[in-house]
């Protein structure tokens, strides 16, 4: 019962912080009050719809559940009117929160995965698409090659982080075990990856 | 029985004029005959297609029903051949037509999401889907931010076209009413958004 | 029994080969190992998720199977660490191996439609989005026009050759035969469109 209750608050906080960055990101790009409210809808739900049309759980959540889209767009109208706010927001703290989501998703997505007899590789990519899915959804849209292919540890973090739960599980270790120790493990890597500057190999 | 007809003649001009204007997109971007087929197929019923997959409503009825396609392709293929005596059309005809086409698409859109059992609120923004999907498609195909995020009164129009409908289902209305009166507050928000050149606040 | 053997043959080449072709395209836009490792997952099983989608077979094929994604996963690995010897492979064998794996993949992908009762005209279309959708989104993903919207004969000679398929199981011969001649109709013209240039018609 808490445990359920634990989970939907992380879902909604990851939520809450994708639909930021949706928002920030759909204002830079110029686009106007609706294309604000469609990014943060996408950024924040993307990954998750993508995640639930190939696991086979139609409708996805986002489409049953009306408090995510609700969510998502409240979030975006409010980051709308704040955004001067929002942009003196010292970065080592958005990439922080951004961190967090990601490792929520990545956890939660390949656990519902999991949940619908998912091949436990297939598992750890389905994680890594909710947290990373969002985001591609957002370059594409905004005609853009999506920044989690190019550069840095950032879908690595979430497949790593995935990967502990689906491997923790198949050990017999309780779910909530598995579950924290994979979204720390991509938390960590995802913000060590950041402050340390490692990179991904690229051929020049 | 009636009610049926209309509904179907509804469904099919509106696939006729965004076939039109997908190939005529096609055309300008310099696209093959292929790639004018495909771009009357998309816009044409890409938006359709979303919704259906959205709301488990699988196959989508484009994939179903092999008259949506054809139509679309014989359309496509129409304006590829005539695509100059199109270009002589005036604006303000393509405009409108665009207009109704968007209006029923979106009325048709909620209808079909209310009957899959989505939630009044959801099932409004599938409308809007359903309207604005295939250019969102095009624009990604062609490479291009999609002008629906960008400017003026268009998804917007096709939200409240489909929240009347949905609100006045909610309230008792007859279909045939709710539907009716949803498709014109969509018509006449967008055509006059057009022809009084409203837009969305933006941030600069 | 042998039949099933050589069609999952026929299958795995084509996803080697395509997963090749996105692990290139990748390496040659300048992406990063993940980059590379997701634009052959793409390439290789994007349009047969697309199609799986489409006909409702969900989970797709390439999500319910760890095989397909392990191949192309490790495929692109490997194309990444070889990749200055793959440049230095003739562009005509490419060409020919690309060729094959379009008429492997658009008379799989017509068939599978056919068996989940997917009207023949539509079971064509099904076909050629298989042998083609990985391209698309390869294209869409790095941010430019798709190829086969634009230039030669590509997506021409998958719908021909799943034509060719769905019109000789009409008239009633063998599966096998079927497909065969399906397929040597796509590889052939394929080949012959690339060996003299032949293109389709274009609005300039």
């Amino acid at each position: 019962m808490i445990r359920k209750q634990v989970a939907l608050v992380a879902d909604l906080s990851g939520t809450v912080v994708f639909a930021i960055e949706g928002a920030m990101a759909a204002v830079h790009a110029g686009l106007d009050l609706l294309g604000v409210l469609v990014l943060s809808f996408m950024v924040a739900l993307g990954g998750g719809i993508v995640r639930d049309l190939l696991i086979g759980a139609t409708p996805p959540s986002a489409i049953r559940d009306w408090r995510y889209p609700v969510l998502a767009f409240v979030t975006g109208l409010v980051a709308f009117v704040f955004h001067a706010q929002i942009e003196s927001v010292p970065p080592f703290l958005l990439t922080t929160l951004d961190a967090a989501g990601l490792a929520l998703f990545a956890v939660a997505g390949a656990e519902k995965a999991l949940e619908f007899q998912i091949h436990p590789f297939i598992a750890m990519l389905m994680g890594a698409i909710t947290g990373c899915g969002g985001g591609v959804v957002r370059d594409m849209l905004l005609s853009r090659v999506p920044m989690v292919l190019v550069a840095n540890i950032y879908a690595s973090a979430a497949l790593l982080g995935a990967a502990v739960l689906v491997v923790g599980r198949r050990w017999g270790c309780p779910p909530v075990v598995a579950a924290t120790l994979g979204g720390l493990v991509c938390f960590a890597l995802r913000v060590a990856a950041v402050r340390f500057g490692w990179q991904l190999p690229k051929i020049v």
